[in-house]
């Protein structure tokens, strides 16, 4: 279904979900961390459809994510790999499987593990925190207008007029 | 489009994606994330079509993120509220945030900044890390077979049987 506000959204999640949101394209990714390049690997260690596999992976050619090269001569494969951007994806693919182990498989039957090949040790969990790294929770932090922000952001995040805070720019965590 | 391979890929991230990778739910939550707890709050802050916000927020509640209470006496909104679940989304939300930030909008325009409210300084690039706090870049890890693990994954992931790493368990980014 196409919601066409949601693209609109001066929201860089949205964003960043029109990109890698789509059903498959973080797999496709996921293949991609492992090595995987060609179009019958991902293929095969998917069992995604075809054309399905065909828009996503063109998709991820024209967002900048993957790049495809094909080596000279008639009939040789497309090779598929990560740019940068591609690359910097692994720090949300982690978090959303950090949660996905914790909160839905349970931490006790994770399919895989992550580990530091220099001690072979779980990597740690990802935490938001402060420039000299201290942990935050969601209440030390609060939403300031960055330097792209709309006329709804300053409404909404911005300095009152009697140079108050925003009533709306802390994360209001409640108890559930 | 439905793929049912997908819901049953052996992968945290396919799990989580199943519960909070559907149009939408992510920015629900956003709005969950700063306060917002009534329906014709998320619907005006987003501008959702209200049959995708009722199924959304539905399914956000069966799948234990959320909360609903409703006030005693007929007439009376519900609310919705953040479970540890849901809270716990926010480091993935704030990493898909900054990836978009940095690719997407470019970091001079990012709509909104997250900051550290004891210091108004922006909060840190989450970024993978060790047990002990060493940052890891992708070809310092390696995945290795969890405990709930089925034969496809100790195939790919698990030792050989001459005792050697499995060839696809490294994170093997290539240049692109």
């Amino acid at each position: 279904m196409q919601t066409p506000p949601f693209e609109d959204q001066p929201c860089s999640v949205a964003q960043a979900l029109g990109e890698i949101g789509e059903r498959w394209t973080l797999l496709i990714l996921r293949e991609a961390f492992f090595g995987m390049q060609r179009f019958t690997d991902f293929q095969a260690r998917l069992g995604v459809a075809r054309n399905i596999l065909t828009a996503r992976l063109n998709k991820l050619v024209a967002t900048g994510i993957l790049t495809r090269n094909v080596a000279p001569g008639r009939g040789n494969p497309r090779f598929y790999r990560l740019t940068e951007k591609g690359r910097d994806v692994l720090p949300a693919f982690i978090a959303l499987m950090q949660w996905g182990d914790r909160w839905i498989a349970g931490e006790a039957k994770a399919p895989v593990r992550v580990v530091d090949t220099a001690t072979g040790e779980e990597i740690a969990r990802l935490r938001v925190c402060a420039r000299d790294g201290r942990p935050l929770v969601a209440r030390e932090m609060r939403v300031v207008p960055g330097p792209g922000a709309d006329v709804s952001i300053h409404r909404r995040f911005g300095a009152t007029a009697s140079g108050g805070e925003a009533p709306e720019a802390a994360f209001a965590f409640r108890r559930g």
